[in-house]
């Protein structure tokens, strides 16, 4: 018997979101859709142009381990928070979610980590990441107890970018193979798998059991123009693959099965961030409780719904009780 | 006597020249204004969608040379082009215009390097680069005679985001210290101040007697939102400055003296790609051939203006006879 469903490693981000127009973007040198990373002075000057900007807990791991808190699933965030007014409120915040906190809370150099991000009116956001401490997330803040204790270790792709974070990743997925836990990962962004291609490919040689990615990235990873074909790399691969294509569903392939998930009907397109981190909640949340693949997959959409019709990347209302009063749990 | 007025050492960049509105900016997640490193599966990406675009021989610190070139100097160009078909017009272009190129010629590993530019109806360009072999330029490349040869050495800041590239101006910094070569630099960009900006100032302290920045460069190396407090931080410096501020013209200080030097006007602006290498060429020719600071000023913005007028970045009439007829030489 395991403690927690899913253990999760990622950047803790306090996002600070902005409605804005494709002008907006285009005067301040943002690139629409992608996460940037930016350093303080970039962060203070795009903060000085946000007035009326809400400030909400993010970062895609942890928002993760909300929608699994919310699902009545228990999960685990390993992270670092400073212990600044934003890292407060984050720890106050997956706490009320019922989500445990691991990593470390600093009172030296870097503050919280956030992300100035942009939601234009079709619902697309721009991110501009400062990671603040978040980038410095050590081996030793890695408690790995907590990876031996969950069913699935799940890292966000972003981590990469950090050679501090990429070593922490390294130690907690030992722990995970050592302890039997799962380990899965997310691609995270298309320009991450630019940067990190080779090392994302060498993992799943390596350590995978599990791929989150969407159509752009599941491309840019095995080079493709062709859906079709970033596809039929991922049967080829064997293990269990859940690719995203928005309002086209989503592909979920386990071993020999595949499965075509419809994307669940919406009211409104408000702000599509968080939509790629609750699917993989409600496909997580699926995975441990051994549910079937294509429940796992429509839980995915189920959530990923729920995230889309609202601002910020957490969810506002129980997925318990909307997954039950679909009948999927 | 030195052979060359200016050695510079730079990314060597075909540029691939494509019209393009905001909104291909946006939906293909492109920073307007900015340069973003990209990979080779990106590349094709974007090659894909730029049907009818122009290839010129570009490069930051390759198109100073050019300048330099046009106003009857003498420059030579280091960096790395491989054997294959962009190579070798980059090369013939260099030859053309009179310029001597230093560093090396490859065979093997990655290709060219180029830069998938797209110019908006306002002038405007965003650049997305993908390094290719010119981002292996390695200390061994440097040849520090010529180096020492040279009355300046001119250095891309852009080259800081390679460990290799790095390694390289490392030795050729020492190679002019040694021989009494000035050492000017330019920022690049300002994510590149973001990602470098420490680095910069060290840079600053230690060996630089020129430096080159644009308005929002400046403004991102000393974090300040007030473009006064960044003037006031480059007099302190007490070395030798030139700052291009677009329509608004150039501040350009050195030592005790200040001139705000006139943008020159013009008829059309159909393309910025260039503009400010271009400045640099005016001014580092000035610099070289020991004319009045202001008369430095104002080489630039006369390169600048013929730049800015055309879609490319290297001059297409002779700067030498236009600086004549304005009686600059």
């Amino acid at each position: 018997m395991r403690t927690y469903d899913v253990a999760a490693i990622g950047n803790a981000i306090v996002d600070i979101l902005f409605q804005a127009d494709d002008a907006f973007l285009n005067r301040h040198g943002i690139a629409k859709g992608a996460m940037t990373l930016i350093d303080g002075f970039r962060a203070e000057t795009l903060a000085a142009q946000m007035t009326g900007a809400i400030e909400v807990s993010g970062g895609s791991a942890a928002n993760t381990t909300a929608g699994i808190g919310s699902f009545g699933g228990h999960a685990a965030f390993i992270g670092k928070v400073h212990e600044d007014r934003l890292g407060e409120v984050y720890l106050e915040d997956l706490k009320r979610i019922g989500v445990a906190f691991s990593g470390a809370i600093t009172n030296e150099g870097a503050s919280t980590g956030c992300s100035y991000i942009l939601v234009t009116p079709d619902g697309q956001r721009s991110m501009n990441t400062y990671l603040g401490c978040a980038g410095t997330l050590r081996p030793q803040d890695i408690d790995t107890d907590i990876v031996a204790k969950a069913q699935i270790l799940y890292i966000e792709g972003y981590l990469w970018d950090q050679a501090d974070t990429k070593a922490a990743i390294r130690k907690a997925i030992a722990a995970a193979r050592a302890a039997g836990t799962k380990v899965a990962l997310t691609l995270s962004d298309s320009f991450c798998v630019g940067r990190w291609r080779q090392e994302f490919r060498e993992l799943m040689a390596s350590d995978l059991d599990i791929l989150f990615a969407n159509e752009g990235e599941a491309k840019a990873l095995f080079e493709t123009q062709h859906f079709d074909e970033a596809f039929q790399a991922m049967r080829a691969w064997g293990k269990t693959a859940a690719i995203t294509r928005s309002e086209k569903g989503s592909v979920v392939v386990s071993a020999g099965d595949v499965h075509l998930i419809d994307a669940d009907p919406i009211d409104r397109l408000a702000d599509t961030t968080g939509a790629g981190d609750l699917f993989a909640a409600g496909f997580l949340f699926g995975l441990s409780r051994r549910l079937p693949l294509a429940r796992c997959g429509q839980l995915g959409s189920l959530a990923a719904a729920e995230c889309i019709q609202h601002l910020g990347p957490r969810p506002q209302q129980s997925l318990r009780a909307m997954a039950a009063a679909a009948g999927l749990v």
